[in-house]
C-alpha cells in the first residue's frame, strides 16, 4: 500500500457550518492506513500557490470537536479562480510541484459553483499530466443552487436564520403598522430563489410576515410591485416583504443595481445587495408609505447560533463520505445530498462547475407570487433542530485552529 | 375603596421584551382588589385618541404567558406625540373623556424618553384638569438612552445579539480577507453608542472583531478613519467595524446622511442608518479595499430567539414595580433600575421625557477609539443568560393576544 497524503481547502464563502464538513474530512480521513495525514489550504487554491499548508493531523481532539460549533472557514476561504488546465499554465506547475513535494495523492475541495470549476480544472490537469490525484468536490453553499445534489449544506443553517429573522421582525414591523408600515427584509443567494423563498416558512396566517416574496425566478415589474405593496397594506395595514439580492426587470437587467454601478466582485460576478434601499425609495417616493431595509448580509451565512441540526449533520456526512469514496479509487466527482437524511450520491465536477440551478417552476405557487406548498415540504425538514453550541458569560464560544 | 381601572399601553419602537413588561403589569394588577381590569390601549397614545382598547383581563394565563417570548409590542406601538398639556387641546380633552368613560385611575406606559414626554404631558394635564390618575412611566429601549436608570430593560438583549452577530460576522469576514478584507455592521441607537459599543463583548484578542467601533459620543473623522482601517488591515489583514447609526462629523453634521435626504420620522427625527453604506463607498473609493455591509435594524429589536435572562426578568420587574408604586399613590415618575438585580428606583418623568443619555466619558478608553474596560464590566451582566422559548418544526413559536 503507498501510503500518500490527502489535502483540504474550502473556498467560496462560509457557511455556519462549512467547518463541519472539514470536521468530517479530518476524522474520516484518520481511520485510514492510506492516509498519511491532511493538509489544510490556507485560503483554498490561494494556500497551495503561495504553500501555505498546515498539517490538521497536528490539531487535538477538542479543536477539531470546535470545528462542528465554529462559523466562518477555520482555514480561510478564497475567491481566486484557475483560468486553464494547461499543464503548461503557471498556476497548475506550481499547483502540482506542491502537490509532489507533499506527496498529495488526495484533494478535497469545499466549495460551491465556482469552487467546483477549480475542483474540476485540477481534475483535468491531472488527467493531462498523469499526476495520480483523487478529486473530490464536497458541496456548500447557503444559496442552494448547485445542480445534482436534493440540498447543499450550509443553506438549510441560513434558512432557518432568515425564517426566524422574518418571524421577528414581521411581529416588530406589525406593531409599528401606523407610522412605519413596510419593512423590505433583502437576502443574499445570487441569482436563484432558494434562501429568499425560505422566509415562506415564517408565514402561519394572512397577517404574518412574509406578505410579499419576490425571487430571482420571477421576473420583477415595478408597476406590479406597487400594486401589490398597495394591495397589502389596505387588507393589512402594512407589508413585510423579502427580496432575493438579484431580482430581474422585465429587460433582463438587475433591480437595484444601476449600469455604472456594477461592482464586480473577485469571482467577476456584479456585485448585489442594493435592491432593498432600492425598493424603499420606490414605495417612500411612490406611495408616500415609511419604509424600514433591513440586510442581514454575511449574518445569514454564519449564524451559528441558532444554527439546523440536520444542516449540520449533512455537512459532516459530506465530509466523511468525500473521504471514503475517495479511498474507494473515485475521482472527478462532487458528493450530493438525497432528501432521506444520511443518504448520498456523487455527481461528476463537470454537471455542476459553474451552473447555477434555479428553483423549478413547481416550486412557486401558480401565479408566482409565492414559494409552493411543494417548497415548504422541501425546505422543513432542513431546517429541524438546533445545534447546541458552548455558552461563555452570555455569547457562544468558538475557537480557531491551533495552525491559525 | 374606590375600584378604579388601569390601562396600559406601548409606545415607540418594541424591544424583544417590551411584551414582558406588559406582563409584569398585567400579572401584578391581578393582585391588587383596588384595580377592576386592565385595558390595552391600541397602538399607545393612539389607541386611547380613537378609543381602540382591548380588556386584558379577558386574556388567559397561557396567552400571558405567550408575552415573555413573544417579540414585538403585543398591543402595537405608536409615535405620536402629544402637543400640549392645555386641558382644551383637542387630544387633552379626547384622552380624558375616555378616561372618564373607562373609569381609568392609573395610566402604566412603556416606552423611552420620547415615550415618557407623553406619560409626563398626561400626568401634568390631569393635575390641570383635576382628574385623579396615578400615571407610571416604564422605560424600555434598545439604546439604553433614558437618564436617572443604570440601564434600560430591551438593552440587554440587543446588546447579546449584537455582539453574537459581531461574533460570527467577525469570524466569516477573517475567512475571506483575502478576497472581502472590510466588513462594516452599523447597529441602530441613535445619537448614544450604548448599543454599537456592546459589540466589543465579541473581542478577546487583537485579531478578533471588532478591530474599529465608531460611537456618536466620538467626533468623527473622515482622515482618521481613513488612517484607521488602513492600519488595522496592514497589521490583523482585514478590518471588521461596528458603528452607530448617528455618528457626527466635526461640523456637528451626521455622518452618512446628505442635508438633502434628512428625511424625518414620524417623532421628527432624521431618518438614519445609511452611514455604513457611506464608510463603504468610501473605503472602495480611497483605499481600493472590497467592503461588504450589514444592517441588521429591527432585527435587533425583535430577536427574541437569542435574548437575555436578566433582561427579561428586568423588564418584568419594570411592570409590576410600575403596579406597586401606583397602589402606593404615587405618580408622575419612571421606574429605574441599579446595577444590582432585582433592585428598583423611580424619579420624575419631567427628568426622562426627550432627554438623552449620552456614554460617560470614562465608558471609552483614553483614545477615545473603543468602549473602556469600565464600559465592559457594566454591559456584561445585562446580556446573561439565554431565554427559553417554545420551538415548533424548527422555528420560535410566537403568538398574539386574543383581543388583537
Amino acid at each position: 500500500m503507498k501510503k500518500r497524503n490527502a489535502i483540504v481547502g474550502q473556498s467560496g464563502g462560509p457557511t455556519a457550518v462549512i467547518n463541519s464538513s472539514l470536521y468530517g474530512v479530518i476524522i474520516e480521513a484518520k481511520r485510514y492506513e492510506e492516509i498519511g495525514t491532511v493538509f489544510g489550504m490556507i485560503h483554498g487554491i490561494e494556500g497551495v500557490l503561495k504553500d501555505e499548508l498546515i498539517d490538521l493531523f497536528e490539531e487535538t481532539g477538542e479543536t477539531l470537536n470546535w470545528l462542528t460549533y465554529t462559523p466562518g472557514a477555520a482555514l480561510g476561504g478564497c475567491r481566486y479562480m484557475l483560468k486553464s488546465t494547461d499543464p503548461d499554465d503557471e498556476d497548475i506547475k506550481r499547483i502540482f510541484s506542491v502537490f509532489e513535494r507533499y506527496n498529495i495523492g488526495y484533494f478535497f475541495y469545499i466549495g460551491g459553483n465556482d469552487s467546483m470549476d477549480t475542483a474540476n480544472k485540477i481534475y483535468e490537469a491531472a488527467r493531462k499530466i498523469g499526476y495520480e490525484l483523487s478529486v473530490i468536490g464536497i458541496p456548500k453553499t447557503i444559496d442552494n443552487d448547485l445542480p445534482e445534489t436534493h440540498h447543499c449544506p450550509g443553506f438549510g443553517s441560513a434558512a432557518k436564520y432568515v425564517a426566524t429573522s422574518v418571524k421577528e421582525a414581521g411581529l416588530h414591523t406589525e406593531s409599528m403598522y401606523t407610522s412605519e408600515p413596510i419593512s423590505i427584509l433583502t437576502t443574499v443567494g445570487r441569482n436563484t430563489g432558494w434562501l429568499p423563498a425560505s422566509s415562506i416558512l415564517a408565514k402561519g396566517s394572512k397577517r404574518d410576515a412574509p406578505h410579499l416574496v419576490y425571487l430571482p425566478e420571477m421576473p420583477f415589474s415595478k408597476e406590479q410591485f406597487l400594486k401589490d405593496v398597495e394591495k397589502i397594506h389596505k387588507e393589512v395595514g402594512g407589508v413585510f416583504i423579502v427580496t432575493g439580492e438579484g431580482l430581474i426587470d422585465e429587460k433582463g437587467k438587475y433591480v437595484g443595481v444601476s449600469e455604472s454601478k456594477v461592482a464586480l466582485d473577485a469571482f467577476g460576478h456584479p456585485e448585489l445587495g442594493s435592491v432593498g434601499e432600492y425598493l424603499k425609495i420606490m414605495i417612500e417616493k411612490e406611495l408616500k408609505l415609511h419604509t424600514r431595509t433591513i440586510k442581514l448580509d454575511i449574518c445569514q451565512q454564519s449564524a451559528m447560533h441558532f444554527a439546523s441540526i440536520r444542516d449540520r449533520d449533512d455537512a459532516i456526512l459530506v465530509g466523511k463520505t468525500a473521504v471514503k469514496i475517495a479511498i474507494d479509487g473515485n475521482s472527478g466527482v462532487m458528493i450530493t445530498l438525497e432528501e432521506e437524511k444520511g443518504k448520498t450520491g456523487a455527481t461528476s465536477l463537470s454537471n455542476v462547475a459553474n451552473i447555477e440551478r434555479k428553483m423549478p417552476r413547481d416550486l412557486l405557487n401558480k401565479e408566482r407570487s409565492l414559494p409552493s406548498e411543494k417548497y415548504i415540504d422541501y425546505v422543513k425538514p432542513l431546517i429541524e433542530g438546533e445545534v447546541k453550541i458552548p455558552i461563555a458569560d452570555g455569547l457562544p464560544e468558538y475557537r480557531r485552529l491551533k495552525g491559525r
